[in-house]
This record gives C-alpha cells, structure tokens and sequence, in this order.
C-alpha cells in the first residue's frame, strides 16, 4: 500500500517513463478482428469487446509504462454490462503491475463524497479497485475532502481538476477573482491538500490535473505547486507536444504524468503505425506508439533523466 | 417524447406537488426485514437490498410525487451490482410514470461528455434510460454543449451545478469576477442554453441545481434565470425550511422541484414517523413524510397554487 505518489514515484522511475496510457474505447475504433466479434450482438457483446481490447492494450504496455488511464464515460455508455468490463479492465492492469488512475471527474457533498470515495478508491478495499480517481473542484473544499480522507487512509490517489485541456476550459476556470484565475485558487487549496498528505517523494496523495495544451499555465502551476503532483492530459490528439508538457517536471523528470489515449490505442489505424503493422498487427502498433512516445519525452522534456530499470 | 420541461410541468401539475423524492440508499439505514437478508451477504446481496428498498420507496410514493433522483454514488459504492440495481431502479420508477433525474454530477470534454450523455439520457434510447442527470460546470460550455446536444435529440434534461446546498460550496462559487459572482457567470450561461432549449412551457431543456440553504441567492437567480427550472437540494436535512425554498418557484407554482432524500425515505427511523409506523410500516411512514413535506410546500409557497389532479 503506502503513500500514492511514493507508488507512482516507484512506478514512473521503474520504467523510466511519465507516460499514462488512456483507456478510452470506442466500438467504432476497435480492431476489425475484436469489432467483428460484437457486430450486431447488442451492448453486452460491446462490452466484452471492450474488456479484450483495453486488456489487450495492457498486455501490449504494462513492461513500458507504469500506468493506464481507464475513462469512465465510454464504459458507462453501455450501462451495467460496460461497468462489469470496466472492473475486469482495472483488476488486469493491477495484476499487471500497472497503477490505475479512473477518469471518472467525480464528485458531490458530504457523504455522498465519501460514497464515491469508498467506492472507487483503495485498489485492496474498494469494489472498483483504483489507485487514484479524477475528481471536480466546483462543489468546494468539503466535497474534496472525503475522497482525501480516504485515500489517505487507503493509499490511494485523487487528482482535482484544475485547469482542463479543452479549448472552452477557461470560460470558468480563468475568470479572474482576487487578481487570479480561478485555477489558479483551485490550485493553490489542491497545492495545501498535497503538502498535508506528501510521501517520502514530497509528493502528495492529492494531484492536479493541468493540460498541455497552456504550456504558460503549467509552468506557473509547477511553480506555484511544488508538492502537486500533475496529471497532464492534450499531449497528441489535442495537439500538444512533448515541448508544450516540458514545464510539468521537476528537475530529475518526476511530477508529472502524461496521459495519451488515442494516439497509442488506436495507433494501428494511422500513420505510419497502419502501415507497419495492420489491423491484425494492432497489439505491435500499441507498443511501438507508446515506445514513440516515451522516446519523444525523454529527447525533450526533464524526464530524459529518468533511468528505467523495466517491468518487474 | 417531447421536450423535457414540458413533461416535468405535466408530472409536477398532476401530482401537484414540486416535491423530489432522492433515492439515496446507505445500507445501515435501510428497514430491518431488508436488511436482515443481506447481513453477510457481500455487495451484491447488499445491491438486491438497495433495489428491493428503492422499488419499496417508488411503489409508496408515486401517485404522491412526479420525479425521483437516485443518486448515482451510493449504487457505485457497490461496484457493478450497484450499477446494477441502479439500472433497474430507474426501469421500475419509469414504469411507474414517475420523471427520473440521475444525480451523477457527470462531466468531460467533447467526445467523453457525448458518451455520457449517450449513455444516461433519453429513457427510451439509453441503457440507463433516465429523464434527465446533474452535471458539474468546471469544465466550460463546450463540455456542457454535447449533453444539450443530447438531450435536445432525446427529449431529455440537464441540470447543471450553479449553487450548491453544502456549507463549503462557496468556497470557488462565490469567488468574484468582473463584479459578480462565479455561480452567477456559471447561472448565466445556463440560462442561456435554457432560453436556447425552452419548451412550450417557457422553460428550457437545461436546469440549473439551486441550494435551498441560501435563500438570498435562490430569489437572486430566480430573476435572473427566467427559462431554468431549478433543482433545489437542501430541504429538511440539510437545515432549509420550506420557507427559504419558495423564491425558487413562479408565480403559478412551478419552475422548481425541491429535493428531499434521507427526509422522506428514512422516515422510518426517525420522530414521529418511527413511533406511528415501526419498521414493519416502513412503505406508510414515506408516504406520510411525502404527504407531510408536501403540505409544508402547500402551505409555504406558490406550490400551494398548483392544483393536481393525481397521478394516472
């Protein structure tokens, strides 16, 4: 168990990579050969297409990166038989070796907090078994605080949402009250919850979630939340770079991870990896993506630093 | 079909009643001959339990009251036979006419927050088929628009987080930009979409969540926000009267439906209800609390003005 950035710390540093693999199925993406399975076979068939192929994305991974990203909403899209895949994905990627971040930008008061909390986080106590949740900061400090109090508890993570990737993300989240946006007063209070909750790394169980796509932003963010530890999404398919996450390091390459979902798991329908490799090559596309990726991070940003010693 | 605020206006004239009766099951409050069947039964026992109560509380309230909220977290606590029953639940409800608002306080980017959408909205197109589901605004209009999009397709409903019931929520929404206040930026744009979505009854596809625990700011954006029907948490438990809870409503008596969960459905176990009914009346001492909370609205504000008819 133990502190979760202490977790991800040993996680990132094993492999040598910040990289976050998404888990964002979509029917229409799979492989033609897990497609032609479910065709016609209604959501339970989807489903199970979904549990084979994000299993299969984590088999194709796991010796290269230390986490996956499993995004509630497209399993939650088939009802109940997509929540059952879900969990089957998350107990594969912990059995794997992987940490397993939920996307799931929860949240509500009170109790009902605690209930998400229980819930989802605690991957030896909890039903869905995550290491860490993505949670919403709008509803205040009290609704934060149940899933703080516990993942301490249960050595699990959360990261607050904080300033999004999508370009209508600032129309809240950069109004300016007290002479800053209001990211950066989610900021500062998420910046608080992770000093009172940091492991030996001086990292805290609670992080941030900080886009790639307002690279000004994320470094006055690294600036200002030096035990914060950032999930940083935008890298690829929404159109940022390994230049654009450079300022989400620290000095030796930890602090941050960097997710890409598409990009790597559909990498076997585009350039150049389709050509390669092929529909029926698609588990080899997934690999060499992610390889693409840990290569183009380590040639431009301070996670060049890091020295994995590979899987298990 | 049909637009959605126009059948909330016919479920809540039927009946007669704004009341909104929130499904939030906790396992140790639920009635002993419950309960007692799935001590040492693990979560799904537990979940069997919750949708044997909520289908209990439906069947006792629903020629009182036009909508229900079940609240998605305590069903997720459960893992996937939470999610489950949480289906099932919201079938039964439907069938028994009854308007259903899934509290999940969702949200995402772009394609993510379709697959939400897609999923949860539109009773007779969705696998979790409800009327309508709570959403948080932290991540900006263009995370809100596709669940518009959705529910402008399906005849469904969004409510979105504006002004929270809990004591912390001000914490980031009563931060002040530009002279106001940021749930007043986030109450505008709702009211935007509202005006963009309104039915024949002048109100929009798009609601807005209003704590009924700062009445001030209630009567405020009521005047602010003619097109929105409101959602109004706060009643009972959380310390609003029905007094605080009448600027939320027109002057015909609609416009709002104001929530109340463990009030109504634990009444069981608390005064006065416990002693006329025990236990054993568990499915009586809800119907008299609805009978009594919809009285109190009666009698307290212009809800007393609607003249229901029943329900069927």
């Amino acid at each position: 168990m133990g502190n979760f950035a202490d977790r991800l710390v040993g996680a990132v540093r094993q492999r040598g990579t910040p990289v976050l693999v998404g888990l964002d199925p979509r029917f229409d993406a799979l492989p033609e050969s897990i497609r032609r399975t479910a065709e016609n076979g209604g959501r339970a068939a989807q489903a199970h297409a979904f549990r084979v192929f994000c299993c299969g994305v984590v088999d194709a991974v796991h010796t290269l990166v230390g986490c996956v990203k499993p995004q509630a909403a497209f399993f939650e899209e088939l009802g109940p038989p997509g929540m059952e895949a879900l969990a089957e994905v998350i107990v594969h990627a912990r059995e794997k070796g992987l940490q397993v971040v939920l996307d799931g930008k929860r949240n509500d008061i009170g109790s009902t907090a605690s209930a998400y909390a229980n819930g989802f986080l605690g991957a030896d106590a909890s039903p869905w078994r995550a290491d860490a949740i993505t949670v919403s900061p709008y509803l205040g400090g009290d609704s934060l605080e149940p899933f703080v109090d516990v993942a301490r508890q249960r050595g699990a993570g959360v990261f607050v949402l904080v300033k999004t990737s999508n370009p209508g993300g600032g129309m809240f989240q950069d109004l300016v009250a007290d002479g800053r946006p209001l990211y950066r007063h989610v900021g500062a209070y998420v910046e608080q919850l992770a000093s009172q909750t940091s492991g030996d790394c001086g990292y805290g169980a609670v992080g941030a979630v900080v886009g790639a796509t307002y690279p000004e932003q994320l470094a006055e963010l690294r600036a200002e939340m030096p035990h914060t530890w950032f999930l940083v999404p935008g890298y690829g398919s929404q159109g940022a770079t390994a230049r654009d996450v450079a300022p989400a390091f620290d000095v030796n390459g930890t602090g941050a991870i960097v997710n890409n979902s598409r990009g790597i798991i559909f990498a076997y329908a585009r350039h150049p990896y389709a050509e390669r490799f092929g529909q029926a090559g698609w588990q080899e596309a997934i690999e060499a993506a992610a390889r693409d990726m840990i290569e183009e991070l380590r040639a431009e940003t301070p996670a060049g630093r890091l020295t994995g010693r590979g899987a298990g």
